[in-house]
Order: structure tokens, then sequence, then C-alpha cells
């Protein structure tokens, strides 16, 4: 995920993110969106498969800045030093790279189409899987791991989900995923009675 | 979620799922079902809408076992009380009524066909939804409700996943969701660094 750049490929994402913005991701067309780019299709298609690929452009890098902090920890790090290791990490890139306004912008459109909410889920399966066998590749027992991925997307999406609610949010995605995880951590502290 | 009895609606799931295990989700016909259960067809529509329901009968009845288990803990359960009555409430039904050897050849059936993934999907979020509904009417706000309606699915189906691995896993399904929850508290308790 680079910061916004002058090549084609930025220049066909804005305008992507306007037309979808305005007509609605249906009524977009590739044509639309590579006439308001100002490059021809042809230029579009080396770019991107579709117009849905055009909002998950990124996708690997976000991936990759989540697992290389687990992979980069120092080795005596905690599974859960490990967790918070790559939440700041990707959470952080998210919201210095691209900024609140353009994620508030995407998750509009995207909660608007029920195939776009379906490709959005399997964006955090995969990166669910991919930080499960990074902690895998660190010596992390597979069920930990199992969980562990669970949990960095979950604290991710909701962190998310309330960031991107500005202005009645102001803080940072970083410190709403550490809240997100002091709030797992209270909620599941409970003295459990173990029945016979 | 009923005990097994001996009724239509009973013999019809049943008949289903050996034929779904025998056969295939795909190659399996309502015809077929109401064959083996010895009803007719009109029968089987008095009970379903369509054979994919079949494997999701008594849904709301499990949902209803999460949202009751809330709703009538004492008045002064913690919050995190509240997530692990929820959990031993209906990872019990879900363990006692219907028993482990259904639901590891209702998931094998499910995990093999993609429609049923995805409704498998809508079921979960559905109960997450319903368990965020039920804190929130405990006075909960609504932020800890969400997370605490995230975190009581995947607690029960990363429980679930490993419970139906059997022979290797001959724990319970209760006791592996506390498990899970004394592993999602030990993975969310690291020292968090606030950078400045």
């Amino acid at each position: 995920m680079a910061r916004w750049a002058p090549g084609a490929s930025d220049r066909l994402q804005r305008a992507a993110m306007e037309l979808f913005a305005e007509d609605g991701f249906e009524a977009t067309t590739v044509a639309g969106i590579a006439e308001r780019a100002g490059v021809t299709e042809r230029t579009f298609f080396r770019h991107f498969a579709d117009k849905r690929e055009v909002l998950f452009a990124g996708e690997e890098q976000l991936e990759a800045v989540f697992v290389d902090a687990i992979a980069d920890a120092p080795p005596d790090a905690s599974v859960a030093g490990l967790l918070v290791a790559a939440l700041d990490a990707g959470g952080g890139t998210l919201q210095d790279v691209r900024g609140r306004d353009f994620a508030r912008v995407r998750n509009e459109i995207i909660t608007a189409n029920e195939q776009l909410r379906e490709r959005e889920l399997l964006k955090l399966a995969k990166l669910s899987h991919a930080v499960t066998a990074a902690l895998i590749a660190r010596g992390v027992a597979e069920v930990t791991a199992c969980l562990a991925g669970e949990l960095v997307v979950l604290v991710f999406k909701t962190a998310f989900v309330r960031w991107v609610d500005a202005p009645s949010e102001t803080r940072g995605l970083v410190e709403l995923q550490h809240e997100g995880l002091a709030a797992i951590s209270d909620l599941t502290h409970a003295e459990i009675t173990v029945h016979p």
C-alpha cells in the first residue's frame, strides 16, 4: 500500500472512488473510470482485473505489513506482544498512508453492496490466515495461532468501524485497537465456574 | 432445538443428513429425503422451505438459549460473567441435545459446499447480533456489547471446530470454550507501549 502517487494506478483509484461515491458502484463503468482518470480502458486493465478490484488495491501490501511485524519482532516477544506489534503496524499503516477520509468513503461504498461486503469478508479471512501462518512460523502452537489470527481481525475490524465514524470519534485507529484489546481482556477475565 | 423425537420433522432431518453424507448435498433431492423418511414431499415442505434449511433447523432455538442466559443472569453479573453464561448455555445445549456425532457430520456437509458455508456465516452473524442486543438490553454500552457479541461467536466457533475433531479431541464443547476464553485473555494481556 503506497502513498498516493501521480501514476495511472493512483489516478484510476481516485477516479473510481469519486464515481462510486457519486453514481454508486453498480452504475459506474470501467470506461467511465478510465475517462475520468484521463487514460484508456486498456490502461485500466493493465492495473486492475475489474472495477471491483480497484477497491481492494493494496490488499496484499497491507497483509504483508501485519505479517512482517510478526516476523520481525524480537525473538523473546510473547504471543500477546506479537499481536500488538501486528495491529500497531497494520492499523498504523492504514491510518498514515491512506487516511481516514479515504477509508470512510471506501467503507460506505462497500457497505452498500452485498458482493463487495462478501469480497471484504474474504479479504479479512485471508488476513486472519496470514497472521496465523506468521505466528506458526514463529513456533506458536496451532490452536493459539488460529485464535490469535481471528482476534487480530476482530480487533482491527471493530476499531476500524469506530475510526471511520468521524467526527464523533476523533481518536486514531491504533489507539482504538489498543482500547479494543483492553476491552477484550476485561471481557474474558471472568471467574469460570467449572461444572462437575 | 428439541431432542430427537419420533415426529416427521426429526425423521426428515435424519434422512436428509444420511443422504447428504452418502450422496453429497447437491445430488440429494427433496423427493429423496421424503422417501427415505417415509413421508410425502408435501409433508417435507410443511416443515422446511428447502433442503438447505433442514441443516439449519433449530437455529432460532439455539440463539434463544444464548440470549436467555444473558437475560436471566443475576442482576449483579459482570459483562464477562454474562459472556460465560451465554457460552455455557449455548455450547452446553448443542453438546447435550444434538451431540458431537451429529455436529461433526453436519459440519462436514456444510464445509464441503460454498453456499452452505455462507448460510452458516449468516447464522453466526445473527447470533452475534442477538447476543449484542441482549447485552444492550441489560444496560451494557454499545461498543462493549458489539465486541462481546463478536467474541461469543469467535469463542463458540473456534471451540466447535476443535470439539468435532474427535477422536483426537475428547473434551466437551463447554470446556473447550472455557479454554478459548482463557487463551484470549492471555493473548490480550500484553503491555501496550503507547507511542507519542
